[in-house]
């Protein structure tokens, strides 16, 4: 048996759980909080209701907003070097996945020194970190849940993810009404995303009963909720789609990701790709080339999905792919990586920097770049 | 839609993971340990397998092993005391639920001063507790996942629940080999232990799908696997319960119990009684008093322990109410109430305690004490 570790922040969930900001910043030693957004997230009201939180609680804060989505390693020098001037204590996280992994890249360095490229990799972290909330505003990058942050490296064009228990936040407060004013093309992109994260933890080389547990209930969450999160935007259906992003985040964080996100990364590193929309593409690709390596887990997927089996794991495991890929039929979405990605002569350096991104560990296949090109081929 | 929240200790879990205590007490900022245990733990060799582990870590340690099954106040007052005077600086428990109880109130009165009634129900606990890492070696009491103490007034003849979210200990470390050596009786107790936490946190009044999901778990590999565990103790079974009681503890911890514990910790208060050995008679009875108050949980209870769906949902309920039955007269311990406490004459006076116990507040039907005097009456 080996030795498995399950670590998760502090979840606190519900509407207006945000008026907990400000008692939970003081109560992990804040006294001045960096708060950490985008201008999106400005834009809509929300950088303005957690200062007032602070303000209520009696916090001094200072405010950084250099935040792209795909964050760079400069932002976070920059950002390092803001909440030292300012002499920040905690730190607090606003948005989507950028503002929350720009955060975790601050806290970083600012507390161990160095560049964001020194700690690439998985625990290369050696010194504490200053107390990190996270108030997520979409449902999929699991960042606020997450021992990993992925950070791109502008000179050598990479997302480097960085992976380490001290990166999971102290504490994420969840609230599933901010879903209510995202565009639709934001909310399938985000649920998607959770949903990669639940696959490639499942069939991950180092997945547990802890995180399995977690991974099959977003999936199904997912697939049951997503259609009618998008056109009723209930109450109920957008609670359903933050909890699956809660808990693929519990899954991933704990037992990593494969072959997909590596793939995604790199996208995202050379092309800027919007993330969240990679996943349907290649998704289902993946999961058929790791297919030989984990027949008994793609049957579960299947026969959770489609509610059959078919005569043996493997027939239940490609019923379940086929049924994914009629899912992400369903939205408005991307479908092909050539619409995502402007040429492919760029594909075989995309999948040479795959297989050196630490999603690639702990995939249950075994990969080469020539595996990959062939898996961007397919679905160009 | 009310905030919920999910708070666990790091898990650390698998065969020889007592490695880990030495690094995981030295980045909790450990020097000098206090270790707690008890004398069957000491005689299975296994305080000094810890003491081992410490010494290689070059950790100074002290040791207080001053425990009862159902510890009692002033051990805890004497504990508190001796990690003052040796200026220890985090807490190490080793054993089943009464040592790590004991840790958990020695850690609560080292720094928060006071006595230990002070804090009895929830949420009485202002200042930080030192940190504290557990190893169980028992598959049950979920005290080292959850933010539960349960101490007893030795004056008022009464168990106390102390819940507090700052009683989470920091790490737990989970060796599932540990159960091997454990006699029958107390591998049943603890795990019909756990799965009493699974079932009342399922049907708990503030149940989330974070908690739901592992109650679920634990209910499904309870029943599976205790059987099979008790007569081939193989690792594979002993895993299994490990983990049942892990998520069981889960669950528990952040959607709290109910009568079938109210009662119960009166009873240990009042008897002395082996708290593993109360549930297998009271679980149903109390299952049976809550269906009307919740038919749907009930019924996803009974189609997973029976695989079968009655006519309704009450119907479904009860099936699995009499099939846990079954599953409880499998195994040669107590089934009647009159093989555990000496006479009748007391209850009143247990039922009238057990209605102020916290545990009543989170039971999804209200109570009176006369409800749970007619519960005990009809397992007697």
């Amino acid at each position: 048996m080996n030795v498995t570790k399950f670590a998760i922040p502090e979840v606190i969930f519900g509407q207006d759980c945000l008026a907990y900001v400000g008692p939970c910043a003081r109560r992990n030693g804040g006294k001045r909080i960096l708060l950490v957004s985008d201008q999106g997230v400005e834009e809509a009201g929300w950088v303005e209701k957690v200062i007032d939180a602070l303000d209520d609680e009696g916090l001094s804060w200072v405010y950084y907003n250099t935040v792209d989505s795909n964050p760079r390693d400069f932002q976070i020098r920059r950002g390092a070097k803001f909440y030292q001037l300012q002499r920040a204590d905690v730190i607090v996280a606003l948005g989507g996945g950028s503002p929350m992994d720009t955060a975790k890249g601050i806290a970083l360095i600012a507390s161990n020194g160095g560049e964001i490229r020194d700690y690439e990799g998985a625990n290369r972290i050696q010194r504490p970190l200053p107390p990190m909330l996270c108030i997520p505003t979409t449902a999929g990058s699991g960042a606020d849940i997450s021992q990993f942050a992925i950070i791109t490296d502008v000179e050598r064009q990479v997302k480097m993810a960085i992976i380490s228990r001290t990166l999971v936040p102290n504490i994420t407060l969840i609230d599933p009404t901010f879903l209510q004013s995202k565009p639709e093309w934001l909310i399938i992109a985000s649920a998607i995303d959770a949903l990669s994260h639940a696959v490639e933890a499942y069939v991950s080389s180092i997945s547990s009963p802890f995180t399995e547990m977690n991974s099959l209930k977003a999936i199904e969450t997912i697939v049951t909720n997503l259609e009618a999160a998008v056109t009723t935007r209930s109450s109920r259906s957008l609670t359903q789609l933050s909890t699956a992003s809660t808990v693929a985040g519990m899954a991933f964080s704990n037992a990593g990701l494969g072959v997909d996100h590596a793939i995604a990364h790199s996208l995202g590193g050379k092309h800027d790709v919007m993330h969240g929309l990679v996943h349907p593409t290649l998704l289902p690709a993946v999961m058929r080339f790791n297919l030989p390596a984990c027949e008994q887990k793609m049957a579960v997927i299947g026969e959770l999905i489609t509610g059959q089996k078919g005569s043996d794991e493997r027939e239940t495991g490609l019923m379940g792919i086929a049924e994914l890929e009629n899912f992400f039929n369903l939205f408005a979405i991307p479908h092909r990586l050539r619409d995502l990605v402007p040429d492919a002569q760029g594909l075989p350096e995309v999948c040479k920097l795959a297989v050196q991104d630490a999603c690639v560990l702990t995939n249950p296949r075994p990969v080469t770049w020539e595996d990959c090109l062939q898996i961007c081929e397919e679905v160009w």
